[in-house]
């Protein structure tokens, strides 16, 4: 395994273990006040683009990093975007001792 | 110019885009509050690892978009460190018609 991917595959675990915990954090409790739609929508695109990025590069630390806060990030949005109810209704399956 | 850097620098202007308005924001107003000093050490950490990255790999979305989102948030997790009133007096200066 060469320096460089040594490297990515470091960054790939700084970069999730800092975006993962608040992402979680914000699917647990169905709060996404704070969350801007559009903000989060180009957020959204940026993760799915690096992805196609690290697919035709074949760049595996690229890959990881931005698929999973892609599927994180996307279900996000996609929370942000249902009514409050429903909303609710995914947060308490996801985090049934609340 | 090939598909994949075309699509590398478009993903570039996405996190910029998402991450470059909240980090000014954080910057003007010196408010660090909602930011977990560990949590960010870890950002700042991995933004300097993309950096690196990008350099061994030569790959110009990944140095650009990393290298300013380092300094950033470098500069951000600073203020953290700072002492309130040495803090307040950063932002004053950035923001004079606060």
């Amino acid at each position: 395994m060469d320096m460089a991917l040594i490297i990515g595959y470091l960054a790939s675990v700084c970069s999730m273990t800092s975006f993962v915990p608040q992402a979680w954090k914000i699917i647990k409790t169905g709060d996404t006040e704070a969350i801007s739609k559009r903000m989060y929508t180009v957020t959204v695109i940026g993760f799915a683009l690096w992805s196609a990025f690290g697919f035709l590069r074949m760049e595996w630390p690229i890959i990881l990093t931005n698929v999973v806060c892609f599927f994180l990030s996307g279900f996000i949005l996609t929370m942000k975007w249902l009514p409050r109810r429903k909303r609710e209704a995914v947060s308490a399956k996801l985090d049934p001792d609340k």
